[in-house]
């Protein structure tokens, strides 16, 4: 083909005759980059200006040069999450490896998940490591899954799947249904249940929200209330979604308990465990999950606390076969395979990355000991600050911490209730303008709240002493 | 935290100390990277066995000999869409900048498009470039849009709009719904429509399949009929869906007629262009679109034709204020922002990549100019293949190519036309093994076909010479 419009390095020729001009381009991001996670402390955890970026799409070819420095501009305008001292929401610095992974999976670009094949590599493995995954879990001998970019799309196939098993609509549809579907999650389950069941044509209402203890737990008890409520008025309770691992406060819904009530009313149990499945690598925490094995499907996102690069997450089930039953949809101008299915045709997504490759190496370059000690040392972090909170005067928990997320508010005697939240706003700005350290603003409850996530794997002792030195010299500069 | 139990690159250390460990690693996996994209041309296409790979999780971390090795053996062994004989289906080599675009959202992992907090630089520009990409289509002033992870879920995306702004289902869901919701679309349209349909309650019956006329375009005339007949049956139609840019065929659907059905019918207007949208980048070829410019959606793959690293798809709106309207789900742990949504309140994902940056970089370092010469470039290989195919006495057209899609089959008068399918499959074969192309084998109108499809810049006259050599050889062979 003609290509004299194309830089040089616009593509990778495949007998190498530009080897030199991609070599260059490639060293090039690739310095730049390493240079800017190896001094990620040196820059704030967030910053707050954002880069003159000009969004257009210009006549001709930009140079290398210029490339470069819009590389530079929007990586260094972005969050920092590789920053020890960012410690404000599920976010880090994602393993070595799988940034690598990522890069590999991008530049074959038969990363295409749709079909064996196009991908017959990549399927394979995704099958069978979605297969050890749900083993780990304790799903039972027929357990598998499959991969989806990010935890909302896991929760939505979990959920199409539990639909479609429980009514029979996957080719007539819910408009003939005349009792309204109804699931039950408790009342700080994560938003994409309510979007995953506008999605699914149950409506957002579709969702109904069970009252949690005073440590965020959902209250088995109040959801059997709702589950008989719901039936008396008519409407048709199919599932029950259990979270091990909230996102504000990071506490697990007692499993055994809810495990009992979805048995009791043949409800379907999913367990969206999209943070807290990662304490399956945990020896000494594993049995904070005991009950999951029972779930018929469960959410986990290694793209979290097993540090894998974004996106990486997954949708399990007790019955795999059910993607088959319940899901598919065939796709005609594809060829199938009788050993590994067209998992386009299992999946949400259609044509999608192939995000096993960078889980798989992961796992290979950690192993299980590198992400045991990962978890019990950010296990080992959350038990020295929630001692600090709860000794301190001025300073109160959220919840009693289940996993490495302490989420807690600044009471001084001295404030006003009406102006908590005011006070602990400022608390962290000041927190990130003056210690640079990133702690996030959740609202809940109704008030404003102060939440640490201790993922980053160089986060230590000094950032601890650095958020009480800070809070203690912000609380008392505010008193006075 | 300690860390003794990972090898000492498992992460980038945020203050330089193992640098040279990890520029080691990355090195050595960028290096066998572009080596292995550099010789493409001596790999087959399509490599025919699998390499043994192990699905496990190890008990410690592995040595990165190992990892590499089995990066090398993963990439080598799944489809070489990089080689300029393989043809067979919409894939291809990215863009050069696209992959390192892509290393960089990888590796800053702060590609979590969920909130402004989380992205602030990456949520501007996708607000700004998909604005800018609307207008390119012409949609309007009020028009923008949201990426997503792949055309399926941009058509989801679409179709939740469409049935959410017709339908009060946002909180209430289906079930209340007394007449069905059903859309039309042309027999060959994708069947990712099938999906969302499934997917979002309508069930798949919802899927009108409407007749196309001898070159695969839907047929006006029996749109109208399908349209009426529905209503009268005590259906609700609500979509149609226009394609521009069929899977097998590449052919566009008559999209100012099937505006004017929409119209009169008052039915949301879809066209999935996520094929063909590339055109809006051809001076030549772009009035092959007209009447898109009318649409209420438009899903676009920058993933195929714009040679974007997988994945990259986007769901456009003439008005996008209905995303906060017809879909919005709010997430109250997250800080909004007045200028610019989180993303992931508005999109069918959540936490997702910021696959803006990769789009981005490939518009500046090709520009407009090199798009076109691209795509101008695959029309000249389209027709000379087109006309071979014509003037070839035992060759047949499935329909008048309008891409740089080419799908024909044998037809030689000694083979009996129950035979034809075996014939064609045995053709697909001989070329891939002996003559090193990889042609696509679609089952369309019920028989087997040869697909090409011009994506490969460096695809060229002599590529197209060996395929019909290949073709007359084996036609000669089995003759006899």
């Amino acid at each position: 083909m003609n290509r004299s419009n194309l830089p040089n390095s616009a593509f990778v020729d495949p007998t190498g005759a530009n080897a030199e001009a991609v070599h260059d381009l490639a060293k090039e991001v690739l310095d730049q980059l390493l240079t800017q996670l190896e001094t990620a402390d040196d820059r704030s955890p967030l910053p707050q200006e954002s880069p003159d970026l000009s969004a257009t799409i210009p006549e001709s070819s930009g140079s290398p040069g210029g490339l470069l420095e819009d590389l530079e501009k929007a990586a260094e305008g972005s969050m920092n999450s590789a920053h020890s001292g960012y410690i404000g929401h599920m976010d880090t610095m994602p393993t070595t490896i799988s940034v690598l992974g990522d890069l590999v999976a991008s530049a074959v670009n038969n990363n295409n998940m749709l079909s064996v094949e196009m991908s017959p590599v990549f399927s394979e493995l995704e099958v069978e490591l979605t297969e050890r995954i749900a083993a780990e879990f304790g799903l039972g001998p027929d357990a598998g899954g499959v991969l989806a970019s990010g935890g909302s799309l896991a929760n939505l196939h979990a959920l199409a799947v539990a639909r479609n098993q429980m009514f029979d609509v996957h080719a007539e549809g819910l408009a003939g249904v005349d009792r309204k579907p109804v699931l039950f999650a408790s009342e700080v389950a994560h938003t994409s249940l309510q979007k995953a069941a506008m999605i699914l044509g149950l409506g957002t209402d579709a969702v109904v929200p069970v009252k949690t203890d005073e440590n965020s737990r959902l209250k088995p008890v109040a959801l059997e209330r709702a589950v008989e409520r719901a039936k008396r008025d008519g409407r048709a309770p199919f599932c029950v979604v259990a979270t091990a691992g909230t996102t504000t406060t990071g506490n697990i819904d007692p499993l055994p308990a809810i495990w009992d009530i979805t048995s009791e009313y043949d409800l379907w149990f999913h367990v969206d465990a999209a943070y807290g499945g990662a304490l399956i690598f945990s020896k000494a925490e594993r049995d904070r999950l005991d009950g999951i094995e029972a779930a018929d499907s469960v959410t986990f996102n290694p793209q979290k606390w097993c540090y894998v690069a974004k996106t990486c997450a997954m949708a399990l089930f007790a019955d795999v076969d059910m993607l088959q039953e319940d899901f598919q949809i065939g796709a005609p101008y594809m060829r199938g395979d009788d050993a590994v299915p067209n998992l386009g045709e299992l999946s949400v997504q259609g044509t999608r990355r192939a995000e096993v490759l960078k889980l798989w190496l992961t796992f290979e370059h950690l192993g299980r000991d590198g992400l045991d000690q990962l978890i019990d040392e950010s296990y080992r972090l959350t038990t020295m600050i929630r001692d600090r909170v709860v000794e301190h005067n001025a300073l109160e928990l959220a919840s009693r911490p289940e996993m490495n997320i302490v989420c807690f508010q600044a009471v001084p005697q001295w404030c006003p209730p009406e102006e908590r939240d005011d006070l602990n706003s400022q608390l962290q700005q000041v927190l990130l303008s003056e210690y640079d350290l990133f702690v996030s603003l959740p609202t809940y409850h109704d008030s404003r709240w102060l939440r640490v996530v201790l993922l980053n794997p160089f986060t230590g002792e000094d950032t601890i002493q650095r958020l009480f030195n800070g809070i203690d010299a912000f609380l008392d500069a505010e008193k006075t």
